[in-house]
């Protein structure tokens, strides 16, 4: 793509990051009006403030365009599906120990330092209250993340059955799908190694990116339609090209946990390694490992003790047993299979952003 | 009371409380065909199968059936009451590190011993298991409580409007004041006992229980109604009604807390005192302990280490210094407010019933 069009692309969708973000913001400063000064609203609204990419907005947002909707009334949508994703990083974090985020101390990490700073709490009492907040922080997104949702019901040109079925399918099927995925997270690191199907890893990363993908693209479809109907052809298509495009996201993801740059991508790395996650980049490797790179993997493979230089080296040695080479691959894989979903729209603004969103998916950094 | 009436009610009471469970439980078997199989979806579904009292649910029914509605519409909205009661309940115990709850063991609690017996993790890992699997169980009831109040959009004679409205004020305002109080419930512990209001008490009770018992009361007049105004005389004398008596059957949790059969309760007590808990019962046992009692009671107050001995001991002390008295006479001034809120509605049977539901309030011993 030449450099001036891609320039012009990506003010494009910068444009509509900024836009969802500012109604974001907006929204959570008159829902904060709920809540007590104090700790519980700081987490929240600094959760909020320093949002993320906003890729599933933006999937929203140019699905609509894309049949032809009024971008401008889907923005609520787009805004709630950004707040439900945070919520469930906020857990997520908890869940996985994470101690950085967005180039910040994830919230359950900056409240355990907090107790301990202002009412000098012993480590495991601060920790016990870092986890409280987060999980009650992540509570409070929960509930923002519907009310943005029912804001769809003061756009005009939005019927209301649309907005119960978006309500019900994102509270549903969508977050029933990322919870399974996080549970899989959770309990493959039990199971012995070999009993691992590689069909497993695919489903999590479904489940766990792809499932809200999938809404992002149906939702902007049934906003932009005016059409109560999940299963159009319109909105059928641009669920399938919006998972594919959360799962390639999220191969890449593995593979930033890997060779990616701690700085640039403003959380932790190595922790998939330590916490023995089932990776496609971990799973490949340790299949093409010799016995004696296999042993020198398994020291490090779910030892959350592991010193610095070992999760390094195990880091060198999933990237020359070609586990990056091969998530990469399937990634492209991914892709392209999401791009032919886009085939049977005519060609127009937002398809063409679709496409370098999609392509996004796997060349970012972080 | 006569004996006979007595029964005739209690019998209405528990036939309300039947209806809900089983609503409850067939849309559960339903919801629960979204989660795959293991310990996730059945956390969930054995919560959701071991019902509590439904107190909320029959506020909700009697206050539809009050104002002249079909208490059969509002059934959706007490369904969605109870599981959204739930989901708090889960995460509480989490964060109040409770381990026992309805007579068995909280989520948590299980499965961290599930995970010591399944994987044979240590005690650490376990624990961390237990609280991630409690976290996502808690968060995927939250979404069944969103989807039984989506249901009410398939009731005939409930318009969407009533609909939107009670989604918005249930996720939105109900959901930041409980989240305010649990949090008021984790960091008041941490001021020091002269600085505390007695008045921050009664809020964080009010938060913590009264808020969903409001939003019962009106939920069950606006479906009653089919009417989408918050303010409207019954709507507001109801949920004030309800309101009273969460503060009420809170003040009485505080008692039982105190002098209550952990056998009868189905869960653990004591547990108020070792975590320092700002209750009615304690600040103002501590307000009239002289020196030599307060240091007995501030030896175990807050101190999770405390042997059962000096729990006992200090249980005893609370009663001696009037602290159950004081929180019982409270009791009994919320509830003589709660009455007075229903003299504008003429006699019917719904009204006996409420009567009834709210003098249990305080008479309950479990």
């Amino acid at each position: 793509m030449q450099a001036d069009k891609r320039q012009i692309l990506d003010e494009a969708l910068g444009a509509r990051r900024s836009r969802v973000q500012d109604y974001v913001r907006a929204r959570a400063a008159a829902y904060a009006g709920c809540l007590a000064e104090g700790h519980l609203r700081d987490a929240v609204m600094s959760f909020v403030e320093h949002g993320g990419k906003g890729l599933r907005a933006q999937v929203l947002l140019l699905s609509c365009g894309l049949v032809g909707g009024n971008e401008e009334l889907a923005v609520p949508a787009a805004a709630a599906v950004e707040a439900f994703h945070g919520w469930t990083l906020i857990h997520d974090d908890i869940i996985d120990r994470d101690l950085r985020r967005r180039g910040r101390p994830t919230i359950h990490e900056e409240y355990r330092r907090q107790a301990e700073r202002q009412w000098g709490l012993s480590d495991p009492e601060a920790r016990h209250y870092g986890h409280c907040l987060a999980i009650l922080a992540g509570d409070v997104l929960q509930g923002w993340a519907v009310s943005l949702l029912c804001e769809l019901n003061r756009k005009p040109g939005v019927s209301p059955e649309v907005v119960t079925y978006l309500i019900e399918d994102l509270n549903l099927r969508i977050r029933s799908g990322l919870m399974d995925g996080e549970m899989a997270d959770v309990e493959l690191p039990q199971l012995s190694l070999d009993a691992l199907q590689p069909d497993a890893i695919i489903r999590m990363m479904h489940q766990k990116t792809g499932y809200l993908y999938e809404f992002a693209g149906r939702a902007g479809a049934m906003v932009g339609l005016n059409n109560a109907d999940p299963s159009s052809p319109a909105a059928e298509a641009l669920s399938s090209f919006a998972g594919r495009c959360g799962i390639a996201f999220q191969l890449q993801d593995d593979v930033l946990a890997v060779v990616g740059n701690e700085r640039v991508l403003g959380k932790s790395t190595g922790s998939d390694i330590t916490l023995g996650k089932r990776t496609v980049v971990n799973t490949y490797a340790l299949e093409q490992a010799g016995e004696a790179q296999r042993r020198r993997l398994l020291r490090v493979f779910g030892n959350r003790q592991a010193a610095p230089a070992e999760v390094e080296e195990a880091k060198s040695l999933l990237k020359e047993l070609g586990g990056v080479e091969y998530a990469r691959n399937l990634a492209a894989a991914y892709l392209k299979e999401a791009l032919g979903f886009l085939d049977a729209f005519p060609p127009s603004q937002p398809k063409e952003l679709l496409v370098l969103l999609a392509e996004y998916m796997i060349d970012r950094q972080s």
